[in-house]
């Protein structure tokens, strides 16, 4: 089983939370989780739900235990003791300093050991070297949640590994949760109470790359946790992620990822904040990893582990950004804009070339501008000289500003039924002008659930309409940038369609094999790559067609073979180990007397043996032509399991390279959605006249070769379908070529 | 002819102007403007050489007089004469205002009206609403430059763009060059005269979108020129662009544009600063234009406008951004640093994730990352840590501030031959560390020439050690974004090696026709479509391969035929307007016998007939196998005239649309490059063990196509080999079909 192996505290039946979401709209929850059971793990026995921590106390603890507190002069631990008792003052627990020789440090009472502590404390906090012994201490006081400070772990190589392992079991053991080592303050930062509206909780693998979103507070922006989750020994970014998702007061997620601890884990924690609407938002590097090509299969070399990576975050809603600016905005936005009430983007302008610059990019991100109406236009131009143009962007040739007359034209542009957001991108200062444009968009944003965004393009960003106006508004979202308003805005629409839609793929994976699945295993040969002819029966086990075809072992018997399938036939070499044939020339195709049968028996039996490739016959095949060439596959991903590949076949697909991966379980709506995706994708609807193929067949074999994949799970280590022949449309698709590789 | 029709200033004979460098390392200049004659121009008569305006007097005039200059409380001209009068103070100039009823303006003497003028000025600022009547007092007074402000012309409609017409043509007439009409003050506005170091030149179609570059005096980026160019009756981009490049300031030109007066002149100012080695950055909106995607041909099809400026920009080094905040960044970097002594790039940072991160970045955007020597990381290593990564990134733990380790470390890297760029991401501000670090930093730029680059990764930017040490520093570059940091090195390191090695296209561009011009202008029929059998000797005229063919009128000769081009053949139907052939089944393939080919006559001309195609005859055809399917063509650009696509052939050329297009004249280097930047580039290389294909004759045939675009020109609207079959290695290529359209 690959799922978390967490979970002492959080007992197999206790019910799931009830979701309040207080300041986000309520969204449609389709899957709730409940009582664990054997309908909790599906086929492969991976778990079908997250595994929600209760991380209250760990966050608002009652009483909290510093252990190795000091205050004296210099040393380390000092400055973070101070810390962690104005965080306690904040907060308001009960604070109890431990030290082994100290009567009080700062004036606060202290405590000889563990065991001498006043009351059963919720968190520990460790400013000790050496964690595991206090691990130990503190399991028997019934201790919740242990922070570790402590460096020298995983992160330093083999050795710290195994002294982390041996935390990690010690952990176990307790019955605690422990966040580090290798953390650090972070999570004890002050927060900023003044500020309203729902909040970004941060979670990161960095301190340093988690502040710029911190620091998005000091601009307006409420944070409301940061979790730094050091090397993960226990809780890990899954376990704040499905957390963060139940708070109140979370209005989106944003992360900084290097690295995921398992891969099920955080997609069912995706999933969890997906089902309750709540958008995370992600950096994770790796877009440059060598990654998973080093498969054996044609499939397996088409998509690296990144690709992986993007794939799974797509298929679960996580939006992936690229920059920590884009982290920020990104989140920002998502965290505080209302539902959309439409998808149309207008933009307001006070200049033709800016309207149509930023209208250019948003059109070109594939932002829907919609042409406002003739009427809307004509009740634009009551405001706007009429020989400018309104239809969006609108460019009102210099916002008025002496009367009422710039706001009435905000206000008519936002009660447009088109209009979810209004857009304003303002490229340099002119106070007389822009102080008061930026008052009435702040203005107009108190009094509508739509969107106003404004782009402050001046470098300079000291001026007060930037900071003091726009800045001050927890209701307009201000960029710097317009790609980043445009990668935002996507974003946030892109999130609420996914979400308004969403069905979690793990409420229909399967739960039982399948019948297919013990002819299937009759078939798996444990550490072996398959025959081509034996790969095709663990196909037909699953019912993907293959063409009619017979193994003979004699020229006699081909012929006799080829009268049975049906002229013209292709005949192939066939054996274990056996690939890249065509290379070989070891496929022979068209072939349309006995004559040529028999010829083709004793050549390819000739570049066997001379080859000196052990072969268990030869096939004799139905030659299928007239459809389109389609790769299907399984890979194994070290984080996620096995994956299923679709892309384009044929001899381009090594060139090209065009292909879509994704992890199981998916929908069929996402095998579609995966088609639709591959840069050839107009292939499928037919070329120079010929008939569109059999889409809905080519999906069928994409979801039979992930109830492979999900079935045979870790002993199926690649499956390759190359090529798989889809024919015109009702004409279904057969797999004319296959690898599979046992594990 | 397409060339620029102004010049009436610049005779003929003037000699180049002498380019002196300043500021800026001297480039290699291959190619100077010699006086103009019969070789300035190329084989279709246009022109080689950038005709460069003076424009000094423009931007320093010596007397100014201002013609509807008012002191009138309220009007909006007094504005504008307030603040002609303040940069005429500021550049020297002497300034005189002109009315017909006032005494003076603002208290200084004025005329009545231009012929009244003191003395000859060097510019006149028009703000009168129709300066047509004005531009003809100004001509007999021999003024060399007018501005005019006024707007109502091509940019409100049909009548107004002949208004902007009958402007034209009395600048043309006047013998004096005119900026506008519907420009602004941006050219008069107060330039930093504080500021030190290279400049930038800005040239913008919108003052509003210039204003961002411009505000980055504010940061302390020197701005030397604003040409707001307005509706371009006169004076356009390209003038600006050829000039600027001259300036001894300029460090760098930005541009933005909407729009192209002319394709040529764009290219040929480009290409001057190319050969000056002056870096120009530019936004070009147009990203999602319709575009000229209507062509009849497949190659015509297969890149729209946006595709072509995107080529053309590309050929003459010209750095195409989105966004203004790249053009920001971009420009200033370009401007300011110095010539790069490797292409190698150090990422220095206080974290290990910070430098994961920034590293991944860099490297998906194509930075080489240097692994340091062990010698240079065992030097590192007496500053850092041991347990520190120092290969690159280098991660120092936290930046020394006691003492002068910082520095060492800092100067250790710069040291490293490998080493071009340093850069230095920084996420957030921690005032004790980060203000030694960006101290360290821009003491260390003070004392070499290797560029370093900071990240100010803060949303906040109003911490002093950003806005007073980083900024106040012209030698370090600082950015707000790693993906601006990362775009803008990447844009320098290939700016420095696009320069370093250019020779200017047009300096190869023939002059004279070929032979192959008279035997392909027998074969034109002006408004026709070519047979394919036309076509294929319009090929042949210009040396590119075609099949043994002929063309034949019945099936006895079609025998005949097939046995001297040899067995198999293809046999095609042709005559002139005949498309898409294959999709009407009038090709027939792999005929190995007098009986097929007989029957396949009789079929082609049934089916003709009953479709009622006119055809001139059978092509019997040799069959040719075993190459890989391109497309080459040619494609008329409403802007640039006659393009050259080549692309990936066969069935997949609709649906992938893999194609490169270039404006000539470019180089064979650029026609090999072209083909490196396909996605199936791979292909060529051969596949499944296939033998390379004879890249060296596809590149041959681009050339000749190119040559055919230019002899033919305007004459020949569309050419399509569709496909060229590229052979193994050393056997060539070969036009299996040819589509040619003439005007």
């Amino acid at each position: 089983m690959l799922g978390s192996t967490h979970g002492t505290l959080t007992t197999d039946s206790r019910p799931a939370r009830v979701v309040a979401c207080g300041e986000r709209p309520t969204p449609a929850v389709h899957s709730v989780a409940g009582p664990r059971g054997a309908s909790d793990l599906d086929v492969s026995g991976r778990p079908l739900h997250a595994d929600v921590p209760d991380l209250d106390k760990f966050f608002r603890p009652e009483s909290v235990a510093v252990i190795g507190a000091s205050d004296a002069e210099g040393r380390p631990n000092t400055g973070i003791t101070k810390q962690l008792i104005a965080w306690a003052e904040r907060v308001g627990a009960r604070l109890h300093p431990v030290h082994p020789t100290r009567e009080s440090v700062f004036g606060i009472p202290c405590s000889a050991s563990v065991a001498d502590l006043p009351e059963q404390v919720d968190l520990a906090v460790l400013l000790v070297g050496n964690p595991l012994p206090v691990i130990e201490e503190l399991a028997e006081s019934k201790v919740k949640f242990a922070v570790a400070f402590a460096s020298g772990f995983a992160e330093t190589g083999e050795e710290g590994a195994l002294a982390q392992a041996r935390l990690t079991a010690a952990v176990e053991r307790s019955g605690m949760r422990l966040l580090g080592p290798n953390t650090n303050l972070n999570a004890f930062e002050k927060f900023r109470d003044d500020l309203e509206g729902p909040a970004i909780a941060l979670i990161t693998q960095s301190g340093h790359q988690g502040r710029p979103v911190f620091s998005m507070q000091e601009i307006g922006v409420r944070l409301s946790h940061w979790a730094p989750t050091g090397n993960e020994a226990d809780l890990e970014t899954s376990d704040f992620l499905s957390y963060f998702a139940e708070q109140p007061e979370v209005g989106a997620i944003a992360c900084y990822i290097e690295g995921l601890k398992d891969g099920r884990s955080f997609l069912l924690a995706a999933d969890h904040a997906a089902q309750r609407g709540v958008p995370v938002v992600a950096v994770k590097v790796g877009r440059t990893e060598a990654g998973a090509k080093m498969a054996a299969s044609h499939t397996g070399k088409l998509t690296g582990a990144d690709d992986v990576v993007d794939a799974a975050m797509r298929q679960f809603g996580v939006i992936r950004v690229d920059g920590l600016d884009e982290l920020q905005d990104t989140s920002a936005l998502l965290a505080r804009a209302r539902k959309p009430q439409a998808d149309g983007v207008v933009v307001y302008s006070i200049s033709g070339g800016t309207g149509a610059h930023f209208s250019d990019l948003a059109t070109e991100a594939g932002l829907k501008l919609p042409t406002l109406s003739q009427a809307k236009q004509d009740e634009l131009h009551e405001w706007i000289p009429s020989y400018l143009n309104v239809a969006n962007p609108v460019d009102n040739g210099g916002h008025p500003v002496g009367d009422w007359r710039g706001r009435k034209i905000i206000d008519a542009i936002l009660a447009d039924p088109s209009v979810g957001v209004l857009i304003c991108p303002i490229t340099g200062p002119f106070p007389p002008m822009s102080d008061k444009l930026a008052q009435d968009l702040v203005d107009a944003a108190e009094q509508t659930d739509k969107l106003i965004c404004v782009v402050w393009g001046s470098p300079v960003g000291t001026e007060d309409a930037y900071r003091k106006t726009l800045l001050g508004s927890s209701r307009v979202a201000t960029f710097r940038t317009f790609s980043n308003c445009i990668t935002a805005v996507r974003a946030y629409l892109d999130h609420h369609a996914f979400t308004d839609g969403y069905r979690s793929p793990f409420d229909e994976a399967p739960r039982t094999p399948s019948p297919s699945f013990r002819k299937a295993q009759a078939l798996m040969r444990p550490g072996q790559q398959l025959s081509e002819h034996s790969a095709k029966q663990l196909l037909r086990a699953y019912g993907i067609r293959v063409p009619r075809e017979q193994l003979v072992t004699s020229a006699a018997a081909a012929v006799r073979a080829a009268g049975l399938v049906g002229y013209p036939v292709v005949m192939k070499a066939s054996g274990a180990q056996l690939a890249h044939k065509t290379e070989l020339g070891l496929v022979k195709v068209g072939l349309t007397s006995a004559s040529q049968v028999r010829d083709a028996y004793r050549e390819l039996t000739d570049i066997a043996r001379y080859e000196g490739i052990k072969l268990d016959g030869i096939l004799v095949c139905q030659m299928v032509e007239k459809g389109v060439e389609m790769v299907v596959g399984v890979t194994h991903d070290s984080l996620f399991g096995p994956t299923v590949t679709v892309g384009l076949g044929g001899v381009l697909v090594e060139v090209l390279q065009d292909a879509a991966v994704a992890v199981p379980p998916f929908t069929e709506d996402h095998a579609r959605a995966m088609l639709s995706r591959l840069r050839g994708a107009a292939l499928l609807d037919g070329v120079r006249g010929g008939p569109p193929v059999d889409v809905d067949a080519l999906v069928e074999v994409v979801l039979r070769v992930q109830r492979m994949a999900l079935e045979l799970g870790d002993d199926l280590a690649e499956l390759d379908i190359n090529p798989l022949m889809v024919l015109p449309r009702g004409q279904g698709a057969v797999a004319l070529d296959a690898l599979a590789v046992c594990r």
